[in-house]
């Protein structure tokens, strides 16, 4: 029963890169459960959209769709920086990961942390970092983080 | 006396972006003392400079020239982090800030953080942020940033 509940969820959660038609999947919606987050035209979004792809790899958004409700339920994204540093290293930087808030416990969050991780490996980066609150400490622990740094905000507006 | 000598170093320490030559003015011997940076030959410099300049102004490194001495004493890098999150908002990402352990004390640092911040600032950021040790808390507090929340890291290699 256990594996076949497993294969169910598979089926029901489905993840993938960012597209542009999830804007009318509630993406927007799910980014407001994380911070600041007004809403935006069709158009703002497409140009956005459409300059995050030009960056082919280094920059992905990951999605995870419930597709029995057409409707994105989580999110995060990673951005490849390159550097002199490491023999020109490169660095994955992971952002803005949020789970819908009537979707947690279903290790969606992992899913799209593995996703993230998974997609620096394979584009070479030599480490992958984020930021998070002291709260979700023990979440990144669990994907294979630990703390290194601390990090300073510089706000202007 | 004390503004003829500002003067002076104003003249002596100059701050500008990277330029291709500047791996004949010590760069990558000045990110050495900053972290693991092997040595990189002449076209692998080229290469990922001609790829970070094609980024334009969302990716830009700060360099201090000491012209007296044809060397760069101190560098620091940002790069600009497109998101859909606050109104299709700009992040700033300050990288790589490393002083010359021959010329500290002249607030070289604090001019490299300036410039970094400036650029963040022109180009719409809406916030700028860094990693750092808590050594380095006490100096990035001076430069006007509050710490926030905790850097979480995954290696590779």
């Amino acid at each position: 029963m256990e594996s076949n509940t497993a294969s169910t969820d598979d089926q029901r959660y489905q993840v993938r890169k960012l597209e542009i038609t999830d804007k009318n999947k509630g993406f927007m919606e799910l980014l407001q459960q994380l911070t600041v987050c007004n809403s935006i035209t069709d158009d703002e979004f497409q140009t956005r959209f459409e300059e995050l792809k030009s960056y082919g790899d280094d920059h992905v958004i990951c999605v995870i769709e419930d597709v029995k409700l057409c409707k994105i339920v989580a999110t995060g994204s990673v951005f490849i920086e390159k550097k002199f540093i490491r023999s020109c290293g490169k660095v994955g930087h992971i952002e803005d990961v949020v789970v819908d808030s009537g979707a947690r416990g279903m290790q969606l969050g992992k899913k799209v942390a593995g996703f993230l991780v998974d997609h620096a490996r394979l584009t070479g980066c030599y480490k992958v970092i984020l930021d998070c609150s002291e709260d979700n400490r023990a979440f990144y622990e669990k994907c294979g983080f630990k703390q290194k740094e601390i990090q300073m905000v510089k706000y202007f507006i």
